[in-house]
């Protein structure tokens, strides 16, 4: 019962902590930059956050429901950028090329690039489950795009899933290598993986 | 001396001991991909190499160590590959096609097709230094065939940097979702991957 009304309590005020949890992920980033997700523990985090661990741990029960959360957010971040751009105007080969820009800066600017993002075998098991189904959710309007591009003929008739799996692999990569302080900016690398890498697909 | 004399038997006789840790690893890499390769211990290594884990650490001291020499034996094939191709004839096009298909093809189906080969960042820092530089010099030599492909006209003036990247993250992608039993072959998606992502720089 209490348990219950916890869970209500926090579904009717999210904005705040939700807010908190946000940003501390995204200065965690950090951390996983310089240590690996898997080197880099509470302390590291909590100090690339400006924080006390044990504040930390009051935002997240542990590494998992960190990891969890980076990748819950990451991922809905990603479907609503690519719902957009599904019901937009326009060829299937443009549509895509804005849904891989979006990927892009979506993991470098706005989750902060770190590879936490990606690291779903990480998670337990239980919580891998919803992930994996969210990033299948994520793949499969990916694909659609790449179809109607084939249907509209901007986009040529190659195997329209290893052609997803290669653009998002490469997409994924980004966070292994991008440094916020390097030569390329998350938007120039979001530009030039849609150019080149959506090019190869098209007509 | 006992110390020396050791390193020195070794590398007289370097050929059995390093083809049972190769056969070694190739098995492991089952392990890896089921359990991600923080997840799989020396004790499911073993299992996954049907030995029993004290012969194991006869091969490999430790995970540190094993994950050292995937890594630095999948780096010497794909620089031998890659520096077959770049002293071939042909147009920077189909060397760079070649160089990648190559890649997808060793990574799964010589080494297994582990993400293991791509964790440098679990290695401890003094073995991070040359994983890295051999890494690095393998990125140089793929740059380089980018840009004589650039002179010969058979690929545009993108970003050499960015297309090398974005061309070797969608390849060593494929390990983490790639299962031998799966609907695609190994070559399958070597070759799918070089026509589409190498399509897209070409003139």
């Amino acid at each position: 019962m209490v348990q219950i009304q916890r869970n209500e309590a926090s579904r009717s005020r999210p904005g705040k902590r939700e807010e908190r949890r946000t940003e501390i992920v995204r200065l965690a980033a950090a951390a996983f930059r310089e240590h690996g997700f898997h080197g880099a523990g509470m302390r590291e985090i909590a100090t690339a956050a400006g924080m006390v661990p044990g504040n930390l741990y009051y935002y997240f029960r542990n590494k998992d429901d960190l990891l969890w959360f980076c990748q819950r957010q990451a991922l809905s971040r990603l479907m609503a950028g690519a719902r957009r751009i599904v019901r937009a105007k326009g060829a299937g080969r443009e549509r895509l090329a804005a849904i891989l820009e979006a990927h892009v800066i979506c993991l470098l600017e706005t989750t902060g690039g770190s590879a936490a993002h990606l690291e779903f075998r990480s998670l337990p098991p239980s919580r891998r489950q919803e992930i994996v189904a969210q990033r299948d959710a994520y793949e499969r309007l990916v694909r659609r795009v790449v179809k109607e591009g084939q249907r509209d003929l901007s986009l040529r008739h190659v195997d329209v899933k290893l052609a997803t799996l290669g653009l998002l692999g490469a997409a994924n990569s980004t966070v292994t290598w991008f440094r916020p302080e390097g030569s390329r900016s998350a938007r120039e690398i979001a530009a030039s993986f849609a150019d080149t890498l959506v090019g190869g697909l098209a007509t």
